[in-house]
């Protein structure tokens, strides 16, 4: 039963979330080198005080402070040096009232120093005595044990995206391997009669696939990895049975294609051959993307992408982007731009628009221009720099308005 | 000879273009699919029409336009059907007046034909007879020969960042493998007594390498590549040994640490050990960041960072990160946010001051809080997102003013 019920972006992610926002994402170890731009599979709890000992934070002398108390360049403070600590060696000496030692910036502080005295306000008199010229409070470039980061403190949760930050916390921690979600498997199927290799010789009337290379690029930024390509010719015979071996290698299908009315009429046939909850939608209000197709095929996420290669980019971040941060409870923020708007631009109400920007910087302002052209068109895609989500129930862009404009890359 | 002379970041920059811009970059061929993210090596020039022949942008009847002149609801034009163009392939029928084909979405227009009507303002009395119920006007609903992008076109340029919509346009002709600057290859010393690697025990007094886990981390986000990495203890000959062996096999050696006396001291001499202009300069007035050192050893660039994370981070965004963008020419949007301070924060004049910002969304605003913390604590990496730039002409950032905060990835 294939049926053409059109749904709006927002009841589209909330079907994706409810058909599929159950299945167990799994969890691998990598590296942490090869660990950036990952998603933490698990909370991070620190196993370790950071730091770990008291340390300074300049080359100077550990004192108690109150021996450098009213010291003045007149009037020093007179203390015994003790001798030195050994930067990434343990002290074990104490000092005590009248008594010092000399600690380079992050070594450690000997037992009961309780304040630095940098070396630009002191004097060696002779090799064991030290002459204070400004007094120092209470834990004065001191960092003390803890104070950066607390034994046993949540210090990183599930779901953040590995960062340069990210990366520098787990190694400060000491974990070598991280937990990661695994990187969900794609298989991008191009359909139609006109597509052809892009190495094949391009006769007339066919076009090269393109959406095989955009989508997989998409695939790679959020994390994925595609586990199969092909390109299949208008036949249901033919899609079934590529679809059954995605089914089998994926976790999620993606078709590309059916701008022809065949492929059009049979991948809701297709996908509701399989056991499970067949077509869950198909049509969305979105602009460009209208005629997507989503559904469930033995236990996979099957999604039916427009063959535009601009339209299908959309849809791409418009449900699987939103569906994979969603369920990795991902919290990065999407790069983007603040763009004065340089012409009015009509939008349909009733659908969500996502217009290609093209973008130039003037001064410290970025500013914007719609790509007008239509989605089937290619140069949009090495024109615009990012787009903008006009809502459904806008009617448009104005002339001098301020977007958000979300940067493709 | 060593010497510290403190430059601005303006004047670093300047003496990184001036000394290493003219070093040629090498490039190599990367199949399509691999090609995200890396830097095109070679203005792009369309070799084809896109499209190649003239297609329909519908489903519909290419007729010729004067037919349907005056066409509708009540009189329709009657005209022939000869056939169906078939999808992907090439039609060499032509139409005379009175005549018409079917044209899929994609389909070539047969010759003769200058405009299309859809199926919806069509009704087939007869295998071979249309009535047309609405007038079409001249090129409607066809996207003529290379309307797109035309052959001979400069269409993408030499320094470009490979995104997605690069890809498509790569893709569309016919380009399977991309001609891009090589990875430039990075090799990364982590220098002192205290620094241990993070998969050994942690000790009193010892702290781990993070350094070259988060720099690797950088050195991957800008599309370099790490050959080698190594943490050497305080002593110059091992040092000048391992510089020796990073100049042979990589393009940057980049040395973190020195935080203790004894580093800073022999680094410069370690750099003019070498052949080369030595030592360049030695101090930046940035802040975090001022203990950086810059020099050309053995033709290559060797830049001594700072020990503190967040310092090493910030220098090499504000250098590394500028000289490799501007020795590609590559023009890419650095990931922003447009965040509005919720606190007072006083720069040093002078220095180009780098604050670690932490940012909330709140109401399709962005908040931004100066994490306030030292440059050597680690929790700082996990609790920003980004960090903003204050001029050394500015005297810091006042509560309530939007800034720009770049995003950390």
């Amino acid at each position: 039963m294939d049926f053409f019920n059109v749904v709006s972006v927002e009841e589209g992610r909330e079907m994706l979330m409810e058909n599929f926002g159950g299945y167990d994402l799994k969890t691998e170890h990598v590296d942490l080198e090869h660990s950036i731009n990952r998603v933490l599979g698990e909370d991070i709890y620190s196993t370790i005080n950071v730091p770990e000992f008291d340390r300074s934070t300049v080359d100077g002398y550990a004192i108690k402070v109150e021996d450098s108390h009213g010291a003045n360049q007149s009037i020093p403070s007179i203390i015994n040096i003790l001798g030195e600590v050994m930067m990434g060696e343990a002290i074990d000496s104490s000092i005590k009232s009248g008594e010092s030692f000399y600690v380079p910036t992050g070594g450690m502080i000997p037992e009961g120093a309780d304040g630095v005295v940098m070396v630009e306000n002191v004097e060696k008199m002779d090799s064991s005595t030290l002459l204070i010229y400004k007094p120092v409070s209470q834990g004065e470039n001191i960092n003390y044990k803890g104070d950066d980061i607390k034994k046993g403190e949540l210090i990183l949760e599930k779901g953040r995206k590995i960062t340069t930050g990210v990366i520098g916390v787990l190694a400060a921690l000491g974990i070598s391997k991280v937990c990661v979600y695994c990187r969900p498997r794609f298989y991008i199927i191009s359909t139609g009669d006109e597509i052809i290799g892009i190495e094949e010789e391009l006769t007339l009337g066919k076009i090269r696939d393109i959406n095989s290379y955009t989508l997989g690029s998409l695939v790679h930024n959020v994390g994925g990895i595609v586990v199969g390509r092909k390109i299949v010719k208008d036949s249901y015979e033919l899609l079934q049975n590529e679809v059954k071996k995605a089914i089998d290698i994926s976790d999620i299908v993606l078709l590309s294609g059916g701008s022809s009315v065949g492929t059009r009429d049979y991948t809701g046939k297709v996908i509701n051959s399989f056991d499970g909850k067949g077509v869950l939608f198909h049509g969305l209000a979105i602009k460009p993307g209208k005629p997507t197709i989503v559904g469930e095929a033995g236990g996979k996420l099957i999604c039916g992408l427009p063959g535009h290669p601009v339209s299908s980019i959309i849809v791409f971040k418009a449900l699987i982007e939103y569906y994979l941060g969603k369920k990795m409870g991902t919290t990065e923020i999407t790069p983007r731009v603040k763009a004065i708007m340089d012409h009015n631009f009509r939008s349909d109400p009733g659908k969500e628009t996502y217009q290609m920007i093209e973008l130039r910087q003037e001064g410290g302002n970025f500013y914007g221009t719609p790509s007008f052209g239509k989605s089937g068109m290619i140069s949009l895609l090495s024109e615009s720099q990012g787009y903008i989500v006009i809502g459904s129930h806008e009617e448009g862009i104005y002339k001098g308005e301020e977007r958000e404009v979300y940067l493709l890359q």
